[in-house]
């Protein structure tokens, strides 16, 4: 089947936007992505988009797709929103790949969008639980970060990880959000602020959880066919791996691992033909402190139990051997659901394509992104690569 | 691209159902549609899933499409949720092809669930409201009802359609369904009934509008390299065609017409290399009776203007020449949203496979499908065929 290109990729700034809408902010975000291609692209060109939200519901329940796709002037071409919780736009940039490959499409847009903060604090809670296991979990009292906190209670429990550990991951993340300037919360945190704040959830603090964020991001997935009419330096999409899992989180064999994460990111690594060592970065669901731990040893970045001591030597740094989330991910740039795995997308291109500024990866060649939805009840990953570096 | 083949599908009865959960109504489906599979199947074989939904939001906003593969035993695999409003199996549907047609899944299923009848009236009123346009149109006070409402309006202004056109719909599809055990509403109506019956939304009566249904409905979609494992008489989906459109009625250009459906079936007729004429039956989006009417005309079955004369020489009954809703369609079947565009996908397997019992159209080789979002925001367009029958 044929292969699959990024060949453009933009966000919105992440934060708080009370003036904007959906519709404002899925705009801004596609038409940066317009012009992030190399060669331009008229939007005529595009023959199909894909949709990722889970809370427009409260605005647009239905037809969210067509909804923002009409603002942007996309009028008539196939528009499928998906969901699938917070893993909904890496999700879609997944169907856009199939949609390219199938043959059916030579362009496909891949977005996502996410408002939140308009919501009161209860019902940003009531809105998150619900995006868990809802039988079980919500209607016990169990919390997005209750969750989290227990997966790192075991993680803590079984291996010795500290939470001096998980606080490394924060003091990681801002420093490199502050290099961003899309980042929501884009300043510097200390080991002693995150160690520090206050408990969420018992291991959790406050530095150890991502923000409630708006925002709204766009991928263009385009066909080997059509390639070259937008870059001569092509970004191809290698692998494309997903899997599910139980939604709650009692009803999995472990708690120390996100087994989705596991098996989407082998499948990603087969289809491309790669193994973790051929990977120069990668952006992470690290919605949770423990999620970027639990990242680690899940994509094969480090053995299992490994995660804190890796964290702590600094590989996953700027300049260590494997950065880790470079645009200050999920828990400094923020996390407006929907969005959130089309913002991965963002960052792997402008490392791909040199353009990451002071969070530039040397040489970056092939990176990896990896979303969850819930905690692991879904996991998309894809590889990306350089096709100009990499190795026929 | 290799070819994609309908190898199976069932649906639960469709009705009000207050001891069943979105789970188990997907779970009966499911078992059903592995049932309909000639040679059997193994639910092993199973590559990913995509689940069409529109409210299970008000149980398991998230993750819902995960929440119920996991309930049928399908756990690890790929699953997506997609909705489009009314269309959401139906795009369901198409994204199971463009999975098979990319090469990155052999057997997929295509899945629809919705309940429906636990809200209150209010409840769904304002739940149903939402997938239309939502800032003009439902905050206006607009129903469905209304919208389709001035779409009556206006064919009867501009072609002297009439009420007893519309009522003509209401009948045919009743006396289709009092065919179908699985159909909510399976009594027949007389066209006195559906003419005096009380008004909905002028010049919409009770007869012309849709129930508020449960029900769940699964196909199941194999690529050409394993569909011999599952039957020696294959149904191949030759056409798939998607459009979208404004989602607000008020913002197109034509109140007669649905843009979407013409240029989905357009797509749809190209892709399959056929013509309205070569289509033996059609399983058409009559959520309202004149929505029918237009697709008749969109479709391409008869010339604008003419679906009310078309509707009353009988063409589209059983036995006439192009039999339409034969399953008794959205009317009389009942329209569970999320589970209406797998559930069309049912009744063209019947027919194909020939196994429609009473409601069996002669012959039939060469069906279609369409499904519609909104109130045309969204339209997809199946073409299915007989392999055996039909001339390579």
């Amino acid at each position: 089947m044929r292969d699959a290109y990024l060949v453009g990729a933009a966000q919105t700034d992440f934060g708080s936007f009370p003036d904007e809408s959906y519709r404002s902010l899925f705009r801004t975000a596609f038409e940066a992505a317009c012009d992030s291609v190399p060669a331009g692209i008229d939007p005529d060109d595009v023959d199909e988009a894909v949709v990722g939200t889970l809370g427009v519901g409260g605005r647009q329940l239905g037809l969210s797709g067509p909804a923002v796709t009409e603002h942007v002037g996309l009028d008539g071409i196939p528009c499928t929103r998906v969901e699938n919780a917070c893993a909904a736009s890496g999700y879609a940039v997944r169907q856009a790949v199939q949609a390219v490959k199938s043959g059916m499409a030579d362009v496909v847009l891949a977005g996502g969008v996410e408002i939140m903060t308009d919501t009161s604090s209860d019902a940003t809670k009531y809105w998150l639980g619900v995006s868990g296991e809802t039988e079980w979990e919500r209607l016990s009292g169990t919390t997005f970060a209750g969750v989290y906190a227990q997966m790192a209670d075991a993680h803590m429990e079984k291996y010795g990880t500290t939470a001096e550990h998980l606080s490394r991951v924060a003091v990681k993340n801002h420093a490199n959000g502050a290099k961003n300037p899309h980042a929501h919360l884009g300043f510097e945190c200390s080991l002693e602020d995150a160690m520090n704040a206050q408990v969420v959830a018992d291991p959790l603090t406050l530095y150890h959880c991502c923000p409630t964020t708006d925002g709204a991001a766009c991928a263009i997935v385009a066909s080997e066919d059509v390639v070259d009419e937008y870059t001569d330096d092509p970004i191809r999409i290698a692998g494309v791996g997903a899997a599910s899992d139980r939604v709650g989180l009692f009803q999995r064999d472990t708690y120390t691992s996100v087994p989705a994460s596991r098996e989407a990111a082998q499948s990603a690594y087969e289809m491309a033909g790669v193994t973790p060592e051929d990977i120069d970065f990668a952006e992470v669901h690290d919605c949770f402190a423990i999620a970027e731990l639990l990242a680690y040893e899940d994509l094969g970045f480090c053995e299992p139990g490994e995660a804190g001591e890796f964290v702590a030597s600094g590989a996953t740094e700027l300049g260590g051997e494997r950065p880790v989330n470079t645009s200050g991910g999920l828990k400094s740039k923020g996390h407006p659901i929907g969005a959130t795995g089309a913002g991965q997308m963002v960052e792997a291109y402008k490392q791909l394509s040199r353009t990451a500024g002071d969070r530039q990866v040397e040489g970056a060649t092939r990176g990896l992104t990896h979303n969850v939805g819930g905690s692991g009840g879904a996991a998309v990953v894809h590889v990306l690569e350089k096709e100009s570096e990499v190795e026929a």
